[in-house]
């Protein structure tokens, strides 16, 4: 074992916190970080200092900072996949109550966060030209599979009879994420919930029927 | 006058070209490698460097990194309002038309630039958080000017019965520029133009009118 590689592959020091921990905390970090700053301008440095983690330990973990931008992606997508679950299996909303209730879910997390933090997917999506082709895919994936989730959702509402009988559950959860994601972007430059307000409207008039009221 | 500014404020060599051809110069790949990269991943240097300017001309026209990309903003903002006022007054057209010209001018510039050049004021959206008040400020004001384009577009489409007579063209308009950055975010990170041929037949049923055919 050559020395490089043993400097990186060292194991944290017996006084830092549990391997799980420690890089729980990374992953945190590395999310909050990056849905802020974008990938390009998220320094390790900074991230080690947020998390206060020794360099040595995120080579550890980390190949690279790529590998680092891989794994959150990873973290991002299970944090989110929870998330449309507890929304899209809930089955005391109808299918456009739990559409609505994502759209809410997405507002309250602008606001809290003062509309810096957008989502990490449609974040690092403006930066493609400048990450690798392993990062696109990585994200390519990810929103497909949220597009799945929102088309069984639309699919459920059609079989009910609660929106349009034209609607075609593949191509419009397609066009809810393009849309979602331009008013993630929208509502962060004008630092408004209001392009979110504007979305929600006018998708489910697309939909053909009116947003559900909330409590 | 103290040295610093001297440097800053001396005039170009009497060997470089005018002054205006400079700015111009520094304007058009500024406004390439921001809508490539991002503006904070844009380095003064690599600007410089694909422009054949020396440092001391970039701060002669520039106090500063934010100043250029104030001036990068503006530069698009005039290119995009020509080509808005291409499309959007070609009196040959019907409005529908028109929108359907300006969607397939996004297409091909994205063909063109291999999905690697989106929108300026989208990509640079995404990085507001590390951005001063007075860009996000900028953006905001020329994606307003945006909107109102549309906006006619869509007036004078409902004016002659083309569009469903509910439609609400300030909301819808806004609704479009909404999904239309979110569409190029989207094709980006497909590396396809299915994501444009989505928000496009998708946008227009919510128009309650299908999509014109081209030539």
């Amino acid at each position: 074992m050559d020395k490089d590689t043993d400097r990186k592959r060292r194991p944290p020091s017996s006084k830092a916190p549990a391997r799980g921990e420690t890089r729980d905390r990374l992953m945190q970090i590395g999310m909050e970080i990056v849905s802020e700053r974008g990938f390009s301008a998220t320094g390790i440095e900074l991230v080690l200092k947020h998390a206060e983690v020794p360099k040595g330990s995120f080579y550890y973990y980390f190949k690279s900072k790529d590998d680092f931008g891989l794994a959150v992606i990873d973290s991002y997508a299970e944090y989110f996949a929870h998330r449309l679950q507890r929304i899209f299996q809930n089955a005391s909303l109808t299918p456009m109550e739990q559409l609505s209730a994502f759209i809410d879910g997405g507002a309250a997390g602008l606001r809290k966060f003062e509309f810096r933090r957008g989502c990490l997917v449609g974040t690092m999506g403006q930066e493609l030209s400048i990450l690798s082709e392993e990062i696109r895919h990585r994200l390519e994936t990810v929103i497909q599979q949220w597009e799945v989730c929102v088309e069984h959702c639309l699919r459920a509402a059609l079989d009910r009879g609660q929106v349009r009988p034209t609607l075609e559950p593949a191509t419009a959860s397609r066009y809810f994420w393009i849309g979602w994601e331009g008013a993630i972007l929208r509502a962060k430059l004008s630092q408004s919930i209001e392009p979110i307000e504007v979305f929600r409207s006018q998708f489910f008039e697309f939909l053909g029927c009116t947003p559900p009221t909330g409590n």
